[in-house]
C-alpha cells in the first residue's frame, strides 16, 4: 500500500521567506541556506530582523496569506488524494504554513513550530527533530507504507532516497546535476502519470 | 507538540458494516467480532455474504455513500484542524472509507485495503499491520509528537494506553467498565474543552 510523503514549498507553495521579503519590502528576508550555511544562525537572523522591524507573528500570518498556491497545486492535491493518502513533510513552521494549508484543502503537515511572547512576538523556533523527512518516511515504512516522496531541493534528498520512489519536482538545476540518478519531473501531469503508474503496478 | 490520532467509525461516522446490513437488507452482515471472535473467520464470512447476493465493492460504495457522519463530525473536525495536526486511524479498508472521507474534508486515515477482481468482486482484504492503530501513534512518538488518542472501543485500547492522553468517546459500557482509569467523553463539546486544554498546557 502506497502513501505519498510530499514538500510542501516549491511543490504546492511558493518559497515563504522570500514571498515574506516580497511583500514586506525587507530584503533581507530574502538570505537563504545558500547565503549562511547554518540554519541556526540564519533563523535567528531572520527572527532579529522581524524584531528589529516590529512584525509580529499576526503581520507575517497576514502576509502569508496573502501567497497563493502555486497554479493547479488545489486540483493536484485534490487528484492525488482520490489515488493515496498524503503527508506533507516541511522544514517550515506550522504557524507560517496554516494559513496556505487552508488554499489547498488542509492536508496534514508534519513540520516544526514557533514559540511567541504574550504579545505575538516571535522569541523562538523549535525543530521537531533533525532530519525530519527522512524520519517520517521510515516511520511510514515502519507502518508497512510503500512511500513515494516527492521534494524539490537539499533538504528533501535524505528522504527521496529512503523512499520506495523519490521524484524530484522542479529542482534548480544544482540539485539535478548533483543527484542526477533522481527522477526529475516537471509539471503536475508528470507527476499524475508516474504517481499513477506506481500504484497500478503494485 | 501534540497531533491528534482518532478513530473513525463510532467517533466521525456510524458503524459501516451495521449500516450497509440495514440499507442492503442483508441481516446476517450485522456479525461483528462479538459474535465471531475471530475478525479473520468474521471478514471471510462477509466476503461470502457479499457473493452470494452479487454485491460488487462499486454496490457497497453506493450504499456507503448514502451514510452520513455523524452530527456534528464535520464542525468538529474542522475546528480540531484549526488546533493540531489530525490523522484518523482505522481497522477499516480505504475502498469503504473514501465516500465517508469526502464529507468530513478528507482527512489523513491510515487504515487496511481491499483486493478485487476485475469484475469488481471483493475477493479479499488484507490488513496492513496487526495492532495498527498502537502502531500509528508508536511511529508519531518516535517523529516527537505528543499523541492525544479518540476512540470508542476495544481496537482502540491498545492506541489509547500508549498515547500520552487517550480518550474514549461515546464507548459502549462494557468498555467503560472494564477500562475504568480511561477518560470517557460524551460529546464533541466536551473533546473540544479536554483538546484545548491539553495543548494550551503543553
Amino acid at each position: 500500500m502506497y502513501i505519498v510523503c510530499s514538500d510542501l514549498e516549491g511543490v504546492y507553495v511558493p518559497e515563504i521567506w522570500i514571498n515574506v521579503a516580497k511583500q514586506t519590502g525587507i530584503d533581507e528576508l530574502k538570505l537563504t541556506t545558500r547565503d549562511i550555511n547554518d540554519y541556526d544562525v540564519l533563523m535567528k537572523r531572520r527572527l532579529g530582523i522581524l524584531k528589529q522591524h516590529g512584525l509580529t507573528l499576526q503581520d507575517i500570518q497576514k502576509v502569508i496569506a496573502s501567497i497563493k498556491p502555486l497554479s493547479g497545486a488545489p486540483e493536484f492535491i485534490d487528484w492525488l488524494r482520490s489515488q493515496s493518502q498524503l503527508i506533507i513533510v516541511s522544514d517550515t513552521f506550522i504557524e507560517f504554513a496554516e494559513p496556505l494549508l487552508k488554499q489547498i484543502g488542509q492536508p496534514t503537515l508534519l513540520c516544526h513550530h514557533l514559540t511567541t511572547d504574550t504579545k505575538g512576538n516571535i522569541v523562538d523556533y523549535n525543530l521537531r527533530q533533525k532530519d525530519s523527512k527522512r524520519m517520517v518516511t521510515e516511520a511510514l515504512q515502519s507502518l508497512n507504507f510503500k512511500v513515494i516522496a516527492i521534494g524539490d531541493s537539499y533538504n528533501d534528498i535524505s528522504m527521496l532516497r529512503k523512499a520506495e520512489l523519490g521524484i524530484l519536482f522542479n529542482p534548480p538545476q544544482n540539485v539535478i546535476d548533483e543527484h542526477k540518478d533522481l527522477k526529475v519531473v516537471k509539471s503536475y501531469d508528470e507527476l499524475k502519470e508516474i504517481i499513477s503508474q506506481t500504484i497500478s503496478n503494485e
